[in-house]
């Protein structure tokens, strides 16, 4: 339970300060709006759900015409009931819901879970009914979860709220789910009461027009009943707001993982999420890379979410990715291997020591070697002698112990056994005890000394691999954004004398050398005798490329001259090209032609900024050309960027082998891409009306040449 | 059970004919060799099983010493028994199993399961123990199963035999499973009695040193009880033989779909497959390929098997890949359509006619689109108006039902209905009530009428992918390979008179040039005169190649000079290379300087050809340079190979988009590449003497311009 600051906290005004979202969750008395005799409807179950699962505090039935519900004293509306009531549960029909909460607020009631569906979800008149809803709750400082939800439940015994129509409490536990979708929560509840898997906090948040994911986050970040956050997701509305309280929750001190599902990874599925809760998914490439920068680990069905978490809330936190394998059964034992290696664990050879006291217990044909085979006729006493042994071995993180049922298993045995060495054990350790049926009482054992018990060890091996993401997220060092030195103003000025479209090349050029980023020297020449003798200035090879607010694609009218190697050809090129185009385009105004030196070849790389709703600025990195084209090989950021960002983002993508100096080839200045990216960060987040920025290509030389910005294309909103 | 003339073939010789496998499956009279009275061992299990399992035949125990077991006259040796005796099943231990089997053999008895383990996979030793078995089974015409396995059961009411130490006989059913890995055994059959999953045959083969995988494939496409065959894989010993038989049995008139886990996919796994059963796993990427164009369909885990194939055995098979979906929860609905967009599913929209249907059943607020939402508060009603709709929509091809338990959702009574559609519905049918606890009873029931049902959709939906791979493989035409007109005899000239090792570029080029590929002219030059007469009379730019048996790498040595434009620079060249050759690599002979056009640029190409192990020649195709090395775009096929299969191969790989002419750059001679894989697979299949072939790069040009070879590679063995 909360303490009185956070139940009343400070702060006084004309606004009602924020509502706390502990009302919600341990509130001392609840109304249900809207409940009707008929049992099997959603307005009876809810209000059954509460009166029977424990609550600690007391109930209302707001019931228009009845005197009583289950019993239990009913009221026309809720502002007739006697006593303070903190929390209301509304399930009235959509239209009458703002009138029901608007005397909610009238009461003095801090807390709403509207249960109605009618709103967002159906379309503009559900929009305007949502609004609504939010003008209420922001009048009168209620905090609402939904509309369009299962939902709220709160296991601890001293609270004890099932305010939701799942159909059963789930057990006591220390991991929360947050879920946009009510239907996937029953499931959930379901799934996890057969595994014996309890929750701390369950909340279906539905439409989320009141509290969302954010808050909630920061919530359960500081609810001590709470390990590990898991987290269903349709709609990212608020994706910046949402990084950022990850990075909260998920590092420093009080650090907890959050596992999420995003659905809608594909168009289709984006339409259909978009026809259920009314929203619309983000790039879907784009959301996989913001989430692993910010500490949320992204799996992609509820079974590798609830494998990852088991282990995760159960087991210590392993030092590092070496897995024992301790088999009865050969053949499985290679599949959790390939798995296990596939998931990017290691399964090291094992210590001569360990070897040596296996020796003693196992029979000869026992394989030593990792995975240990304690061979098909094992019984506990084998796999207890295989297990302690590699569970001492300094060489080893964690332990998966197989077993598949063969006749003279003592399943029930080992499964004992095994929940002995749990007590002791400050590694991780895993069961897969294949089957159903016969190994049913033994997996039941497991399961209830909390020993992460899986069907398959490829799933084993899975969740481990999740548990290491956590471990690595949060060894990595934490850094900060440092603004470079940069010439602001004269990016200011040229954006700002610019209307809403596309910079012409010279001003785009001319931000992006303001941004300190590698531009080779250039001048907007009108004239082909001002070109040569700046052509002359700079020296050979040039390129000459027309400059004009009508065009652009400029090599799709021949506006690019490339290798232009003496003032002679930059004469004539200068000449053909200011021809050819006023008959090509007669109606593009030529402001001349851009002259800059021709970039060495090198490797074509693309830094790319784009405007994302739900994200903001994002930035995208990767090989230019046929590579992002063919294999999608680029990653994405949230702009600006830290230098280690940066430095991940070139370490992402496959093609980072080259510019590392593949095939005996010179490496690239990577240092220097790095702090390309960090320049382009910080150029598209201080500037909101850059909508698009392509620097396609910059060309990376050998370390030596450098690299060079060999053409860029700014976009401005108005 | 089989007819007479194939438990005795015709065909009588010297040597006896092979033995037929009905007497491993439907024998009458079966003797175990090396019982013991103790319950929980090996040998009793084993005895006792086929004592219990309600076999229609005669079972003799053999256990010296012993007067009788479980009640049943035992005998000394198998030749004390007095009457005749089909099979033997083999427990004693390692070292006398020969002298058993050989008694067998002097019985007359055609089939011997030997569970014992301690042959082949503990190294030398057993290995010459395992041998010695082949010879023994050979002199007597014995069909031996193993060593070291887990035994045989047909399920056949008529049979009834369990012939191995499994637990339990599984329910009877249409899936024929077969497994490398005994212990796997156990825990598939546990997996698949809580799953009703049924099965016709189920067989260990262990060690495989008599009948292998791949006679019973045969044997299974002619079972008239058996529909789909799982396997499980460790070790690819006779890979061709493998996929000849998959070919036969998976196509054509009474094909059956075969299934399979490949293990030892990654390095380590692999080094765990070999000391687990003494193999050596080939290459995986190869094995891949090869399954695919053998019609068996690798999948990546046991639960994906067993996924694949219920719905393979009990739905029928649907017309194409379009799917409908009908759920009572929007999340889980939008978590499938993803799922199945990336399975290579269609989820269509509906035909006008089914949402007509569906408006005058389901509530205003219910979701008409694919997926068709009920809403949380759906009966069966409900669904069953839904399903009914869209089963007779004619754009859609197979339906996925999706509940989740909600407190009113009357889950046994959905079931139910949807049981009853599965007698008329001519199109296949899968559910996914998701959870475990309150919708087990549902669950039961669906698997009870065989419905399949999957605990996440997203299952489902890679289930159905797969039977999409059925269909496909089944409606692809059937093609044969017809060798091209070659000029064999020049290659064979050239290839005698070599020894082994590399060949020297010309004659590589000479193979090649015999073979049809597209050789650019050359000539071997001994002095720079003949060089620049040569240049002069097939045109500039030339490259100068030296050419020596001491020289693999030409241009580490300096070896290559490019883009030679007259004579001047070919006779520069020549003397330049010789001189620096003399001095640096001084123990080389110098045969001369190959002369050839230079190949202007295109695309870079590989066509390379492997001997493997188990496969024999295999071929692979790729984009040359860094695509090969950083993305692994390559595909394989077993050599030789017929044009349809050369244009999958280079359809298959991501590079494709490019040969077809992307980004507005004229297509290759996609046709000519496609001829060149054929060639090239015509010549290694021809010359078992090649052990490796390199076309690298075959140099593809804009179409007109065509294909050529720009350097080729092969090895000879002695």
């Amino acid at each position: 339970m909360k303490n009185e600051s956070d139940m009343h906290p400070a702060g006084a005004g004309e606004e009602p300060p924020p509502p706390p979202l502990d009302c919600i969750f341990c509130p001392q008395s609840v109304a249900v709006l809207g409940v009707t005799p008929t049992p099997n409807t959603v307005p009876y179950d809810i209000f059954y759900n509460i009166l029977s699962s424990g609550f600690r505090g007391t109930v209302y039935p707001v019931a228009p015409g009845k005197r009583s519900i289950c019993a239990v004293r009913a009221y026309r509306y809720v502002l007739d009931i006697p006593d303070p009531v903190d929390q209301a549960v509304i399930v009235y029909p959509a239209d009458v819901v703002d009138r029901a909460l608007e005397q909610c607020g009238q009461k003095g009631i801090r807390s709403a879970i509207v249960i109605s569906a009618g709103f967002r979800e159906v379309g503009p008149k559900g929009v305007a009914r949502e609004e609504r809803l939010k003008e209420i709750c922001h009048k009168h400082g209620i905090a609402m979860i939904g509309p369009n939800c299962l939902g709220v439940i709160n296991t601890d015994p001293a609270v004890g709220l099932n305010a939701s129509f799942a159909r059963k409490m789930p057990a006591v536990g220390r991991i929360a789910f947050l879920s946009q979708s009510g239907a996937l929560c029953t499931a959930v509840l379901d799934y996890a009461r057969e595994k014996q898997i309890g929750f701390s906090k369950f909340v279906s948040f539905g439409n989320k027009a009141g509290v969302t994911e954010i808050e909630l986050f920061d919530y359960l970040h500081r609810d001590p009943l709470t390990d590990v956050i898991l987290l269903y997701l349709e709609e990212l509305r608020d994706g910046r707001g949402l990084i950022e309280a990850a990075r909260r929750v998920t590092r420093g001190e009080n650090a907890k993982p959050i596992l999420a599902i995003k659905s809608g990874r594909t168009p289709q599925g984006a339409d259909a999420a978009a026809s259920h809760t009314g929203s619309l998914a983000g790039e879907d490439a784009v959301c996989d890379a913001v989430f692993r920068e910010a500490g949320i680990i992204r799996v992609g069905s509820i079974e590798e979410l609830f494998n990852a978490a088991i282990l995760y809330a159960y087991q210590p936190m392993p030092a590092g990715n070496r897995l024992a394998i301790v088999t009865n059964a050969g053949g499985p034992g290679v599949m959790a291997t390939d798995a296990a290696v596939r998931c990017g664990l290691n399964v090291p050879p094992l210590a001569p020591e360990t070897k040596e006291k296996m020796k003693r217990a196992l029979p000869a044909a026992a394989n030593l070697k990792n995975p240990v085979d304690v061979i098909g006729d094992a019984r506990a006493d084998r796999y207890a002698a295989a297990l302690e042994a590699v569970l001492e071995d300094p060489q080893i993180d964690q332990t998966l112990v197989i077993l598949t049922p063969q006749s003279m298993t003592d399943i029930e045995a080992i499964a004992r056994r095994i929940c002995q060495f749990r007590q002791t054990a400050k590694k991780p350790l895993a069961c897969s005890f294949m089957g159903a049926a016969d190994v049913g009482p033994g997996i039941r054992l497991l399961q209830e000394a909390h020993i992460p018990h899986y069907i398959l060890p490829e799933w084993a091996c899975e969740a481990m691999a999740v548990v290491q993401k956590v471990r690595q997220w949060r060894d990595r060092p934490t850094t900060a954004v440092e603004p470079l030195p940069v010439d602001r103003e004269t990016a200011r000025a040229i954006l700002t004398s610019n209307g809403p479209g596309y910079l012409d090349e010279d001003r785009a050029l001319g931000v992006l050398r303001a941004y300190g980023l590698p531009v080779p020297e250039y001048q907007l020449c009108r004239s082909a005798d001002e070109a040569t003798a700046f052509a002359d200035k700079i020296g050979y090879p040039v390129v000459l490329r027309v400059v004009s607010p009508q065009i652009v694609h400029k090599s799709e009218v021949q506006g690019i001259a490339l290798n232009l190697t003496g003032a002679e050809s930059v004469r004539e090129a200068f000449g053909r090209m200011q021809q050819h185009l006023r008959s090509a385009v007669p109606e593009a105004e030529i402001r001349g032609m851009l002259v800059r030196r021709m970039v060495p070849p090198g490797y074509e790389l693309i830094l790319g900024a784009k405007r994302d709703p739900a994200f903001g600025a994002t930035l995208m990195f990767g090989l230019g050309g046929i590579y992002v084209e063919l294999f999608h090989d680029v990653t994405f950021a949230l702009a600006p960027i830290d230098r280690a960002t940066a430095s991940r983002m070139v370490r992402h993508v496959t093609a980072f082998q080259l510019l590392r100096g593949a095939r005996g080839k010179p490496p690239a200045d990577v240092g220097n891409i790095e702090e390309c990216l960090v320049r382009v960060g910080q150029l598209v987040a201080d500037f909101d009306r850059i909508v698009e920025l392509d620097v396609n290509p910059l060309i990376a030389g050998p370390a030596a040449a450098g690299n060079a910005v060999a053409d860029v294309r700014i976009r401005l909103t108005e």
